[in-house]
């Protein structure tokens, strides 16, 4: 498993929505980093095929799903990796991977906008 | 004002997390580039200033409080406005920005995590 994910802070807790504050100059870093994972097609629909698989899902069932060579879904899963955004386990010849919530949560609530109070 | 943006049919409404469903081709394409857009760090932080505000904000206040040039902050102002993260009119001489919380609400549904039921 890599240790080579972002250590952001506050990933394992909750974050201030940037609609309360803005960020400073290390949380955007931080933060561009991992948004920059998401900002491409191939990675954002990798990341979606495992966030959705409500399990573990074989790299065996996740390639066929994409036009792109096996080397390069390699190369996305490992940038997802890296990022905090999944993680994954070798057994045997192939290579299982699942979500980290924990960071999902964190970006989902840094762009939280807060409902309108109905009066 | 710019009518360039990207025009994600759900960012009136709600869209499925990726927890829920894994994203199209299409729908993978669209949401990338909104994420391009949130990539960089100079573009988050300025998101993050201009949708904490609590208003509408003038370039003037918002050029300040970065090392890059006017035209710098100019481009990347531009990239948000196209993502639709932004919007902006201009007042004599000034620019004057605001944040378009559907698409922040958007991304937020996008990354969110079901809370687990406790039993």
């Amino acid at each position: 498993m890599s240790k080579q994910e972002l250590s952001i802070e506050t990933v394992d807790g909750c974050c201030v929505p940037i609609m309360d504050a803005a960020l400073d100059s290390t949380a955007a870093v931080e933060g561009a980093t991992v948004f920059k994972a998401l900002a491409d097609p191939v990675r954002l629909r990798l990341m979606s095929i495992i966030a959705s698989a409500g399990a573990e899902i074989c790299v065996c069932d996740i390639t066929p799903q994409f036009d792109v060579s096996g080397p390069t879904i390699s190369h996305h899963l490992k940038v997802l990796r890296e990022a905090g955004l999944v993680d994954c386990e070798r057994r045997g010849t192939w290579v299982y991977y699942w979500p980290l919530p924990e960071r999902l949560t964190w970006l989902s609530t840094l762009l939280s906008v807060p409902t309108p109070a109905t009066t």
